[in-house]
C-alpha cells in the first residue's frame, strides 16, 4: 500500500470539501488504487474551522515552513485563493520537493510561469485542474485528449454567479439589483460581487485554457473583458423572444491570423448547447479542427464538486510519474509572436429608441450601412411608449470598431438613441 | 526529439483518419511535445486504400511479423474492428513490446482481460479512448479526473446511428424504415445495421465504460439489451406532446444494493441536458457522489473526431510512463460479489387501445393498481378511430416486472390492447 500524506492550506469552502471527500473514502482509494491517503496537516489561522470538520488539533499547524518540513506530506492542495500568502505558500512547498495541487484560478493566471518553473526544478508536480470550472474535467480534456488537435475556438460559461444571476433575470425577468440581493442571501454571490459580476473570475480562467488550448501563453492582460452589471432584463425578454440566450461568455479563438480572447455577455442562439446550461452549472465548447465539437458541462463551482478536481489531481499525481507541464512557454508576457485581434468579427444586438415617425427606420439602416453593416432581422417593439418607440436590430457578422462608429453617429446625430448593443454569437 | 513510431492496422474510415491526422499535424507535434510522430508502416489489405491516402508502398506490411518486429515501431494503432484478426494482431504487438492504442469496442468489452494481462507483462500502454463515444473525452474522465468519487450513476446516448434515426424520426414524424433506408443511403448505417440499431454497439461501450465507473467488471452478458427497431414514430409524437424525448440510453446504476446496466430505447425529460443530444451526437451524463453531474458531448463517431482520440493517446502514450491499467480486477466475466440488478425501478409510459367505452379507463388502472402501479399523467388520444381509443399513461417510479405482469393481464382480460410501453427516465 502506497502511503501519500496531503497538506491542507485553507479550509474555507473548498478545502473543507476537499478535505471530506479525502476523509470519507479513505477506504475506497486504498481498495481502488492501492493509496492510503491520508490529510497529516492543514494550515488554517481560524482553527473553529479545523475543529468543526474534526480534524485533531495536533495536525494544525501554525505555518508553512513546518508543512514544508514535514516528511510525511507529499502532496500540498492550496485552497486559500488570491494571490498572498498563497504565491508564497506554494513555492516554499515545490521547493520543499512537494507536489502542488491548487484550486487558484487568480494565482495560477498570474503566476504559473513562476510556479511551474519552481516545480520542475524540483521535479515536482503542478496540478490546476480545479482552477477552472470545478469538477468539469476541461484542463485535463486540453492537456491529454485533445493534444490530437489544432484548437479553433472555446467559447464558456466559466462562471456560475452570473450564469445563476443572467438565468433568473431570464426566468423571472427580475432586475439585476433584485437578483443580486437573493443571490448574496443565498450565498450564490459574495458580499463584493467585483471579481464574478465584472468578468475577472471568468478572464483569469479564459486565460488559463486558452493557453492550453492555443499552445502559447496568453497574459490576463490579453483578455478583452466586460462585466454583467448593465444587463437590463428588457434585452434577455427581447433576446428570448428572438431565440437568443444572454449569457456571459468566454470566447477564445484561433483562426490562423491572431487569437481573440474575450470575456463579455452575449447572445446565444437558443439551439446551441450552451443555451440550455443554466442556474450556477458551467460548461466549455471546444472546436478542435480533428475532434470537431466538444462540450463540457457540470457544476463550476461548490465544496464537492471543486474537492473532486482536487482530488482527481491528488491520485493522478500519486499514480503518475509524469507531470504534463504547460505544452508551450511558460513566460510572464506573450510571445511577441502571438498576434492579438481586438477589432473581432460579431454579429451584433442593438436595441435603440426612436420617435414614431416615419422614415426612422431608414435612417438608422442608412448609418449602418454606411459602416458597413447590414442588418439580418429587424424587430420593432409593439409597446409603444407615448410618442417614443423601441426598434430592435441583429446585424450579420461584421467587425466590433464598425459598429462602435456607427453607434456613435446614431447617437449623435439625433436620429434616434442606442440604449443596448450586445455581440450575438454563434 | 522524442522519435515515436506508429503502425496503423487498417485503413478503413478511423484508420484513414488517424493517418490524416498524424501527417497533417506532423510539425505542430514537433513543436508542441517535442515528439516526431511518423507512420514507419500499415497493415491494409486493400493496397489502393493506402494509395489514396499517399503512403508510400514500402510502408504497406502484408502481416503482423512484420511489425512486431520492426524496431521503428513504438506505438501499434488497431483500428480494424471485430474480434478476429484484431485479437491476435494486439496480442502480438504487445508480446513484442509495442504499445497498444485501439478503437475497437468489440474487441476491448470482450477480451480487456486477455490484452490487459499482456500490456502488463510486457510493460506496454494499452489505450482505448477511441472505443466508447469517439472524440469525446469519457474513458480518461472516468480514468483520471472523477477517481476522487464514486460514480453513482451514467446515462449515456452512446451511438450516433440510431440517434440519428430516432432524432429524424422525431422531427420529421417519419416511420423507422424510411429514416433506415435514408441513413443507409448516407453512410450513417451500415448496409446490416444490426449492431447498433439492435444495441449491441451501446452495450459493448456501456460494458467498457460501467466498468471503469463503478471499479468492479461488467461483462457484456450482464448488460439488458433492448434495440429501436420496433420504435413506432407515434410513440415519438405522444412524447414530445408529453414533454420527453425518445432516445436509445445506455443507462448505468450503482446505488449500493447493487448494479443496474441496461441498453433501451427510453423517454427523458425534454429539460434534461441529454435531451438535446440530437442527430449523430453523442453524449454521456456521469453523476459522482462529489463532482454532482458531469456532461461531455461531442462526435460519437467520424473519422477524424475518432481519429482524435486514438492521437490523443498516442501523445499520451508517448509522454507517460504510466499506463492506467484498469482501476479494477479485470477478469472474464463478473466478481461474484457483484450483484446485478434485473428487476430495476423506473417510470413507464404505456399506450394502450381500447374500446371507446365508458368504465375502460377505471378498469385499466385498477389492473395496474393490482401490482402496486400507480399513474401520474394520463392523457387520451383526441384521434378516435372508429369505436377505439388510444390511452397514454406515464406511471410513477415501480418495478419493471408489475408492469410486465400489469400489462400481460391487461391484454388477457380483454379490456384494452397494449400498443407500445416505454421507461421513463429523469
Amino acid at each position: 500500500m502506497k502511503k501519500v500524506g496531503v497538506a491542507i492550506l485553507g479550509l474555507g469552502v473548498v478545502g473543507g470539501g476537499t478535505y471530506r471527500i479525502l476523509t470519507g473514502h479513505r477506504d475506497f482509494y486504498r481498495k481502488a488504487h492501492g493509496l492510503d491517503l491520508t490529510v497529516e496537516c492543514v494550515l488554517e489561522r481560524n482553527a473553529a474551522r479545523a475543529v468543526e470538520l474534526g480534524i485533531d488539533k495536533s495536525k494544525i499547524c501554525s505555518n508553512i515552513a513546518e508543512i514544508c518540513s514535514n516528511p510525511e506530506v507529499d502532496i500540498v492542495v492550496e485552497v486559500i485563493g488570491g494571490v498572498e500568502p498563497a504565491k508564497t505558500f506554494v513555492l516554499a512547498a515545490l521547493n520543499a520537493g512537494k507536489s502542488v495541487v491548487t484550486s487558484n484560478k487568480e494565482l495560477y493566471c498570474k503566476y504559473s510561469y513562476e510556479l511551474e518553473k519552481a516545480a520542475k526544478k524540483n521535479n515536482c508536480g503542478l496540478f490546476y485542474e480545479a482552477s477552472c470550472v470545478g469538477g468539469v474535467p476541461v484542463i485535463r480534456t486540453l492537456l491529454d485528449n485533445l493534444q490530437g488537435n489544432k484548437i479553433l475556438s472555446m467559447t464558456g460559461i466559466i462562471n456560475g454567479t452570473t450564469n445563476y444571476i443572467l438565468t433568473k433575470m431570464s426566468d423571472e425577468g427580475a432586475s439585476y439589483g433584485d437578483v443580486m440581493k437573493e443571490a448574496q442571501k443565498l450565498g450564490y454571490a459574495e458580499a463584493d460581487p467585483t471579481a464574478d459580476v465584472e468578468g475577472y473570475d471568468a478572464a483569469y480562467k479564459l486565460s488559463i485554457l486558452s493557453s492550453l488550448a492555443f499552445h502559447t501563453k496568453i497574459p490576463f492582460t490579453a483578455v478583452y473583458r466586460e462585466g454583467i452589471t448593465g444587463v437590463d432584463c428588457t434585452d434577455l425578454a427581447n433576446g428570448k423572444r428572438l431565440g437568443y440566450a444572454l449569457k456571459l461568455l468566454a470566447v477564445g479563438k484561433n483562426k490562423g491570423d491572431g487569437i481573440e480572447v474575450r470575456v463579455h455577455p452575449a447572445f446565444i442562439s437558443s439551439n446551441h448547447p450552451l443555451a440550455g446550461v443554466k442556474d450556477s452549472y458551467n460548461a466549455v465548447y471546444i472546436t478542435g479542427d480533428s475532434v470537431e465539437d466538444v462540450m463540457l458541462y457540470g457544476r463550476g463551482a461548490g465544496a464537492l464538486p471543486t474537492g473532486s478536481a482536487i482530488v482527481g489531481d491528488i491520485i493522478y499525481c500519486a499514480t503518475h510519474d509524469n507531470f504534463n507541464y504547460s505544452p508551450f512557454e511558460n513566460t510572464k508576457d506573450a510571445d511577441p509572436a502571438t498576434k492579438f485581434i481586438c477589432n473581432f468579427k460579431s454579429a451584433y444586438y442593438i436595441r435603440l429608441t426612436a420617435s414614431d415617425k416615419a422614415g426612422v427606420l431608414s435612417k438608422v439602416t442608412a448609418a449602418l450601412g454606411k459602416h458597413g453593416i447590414s442588418v439580418s432581422q429587424l424587430v420593432q417593439d409593439e409597446n409603444r411608449n407615448g410618442e417614443f418607440v423601441s426598434l430592435i436590430l441583429i446585424t450579420h457578422e461584421t467587425r466590433e470598431k464598425d459598429v462602435d462608429k456607427a453607434v456613435e453617429e446614431i447617437n449623435l446625430s439625433g436620429i434616434a438613441e442606442v440604449a443596448a448593443v450586445y455581440r450575438v454569437v454563434a
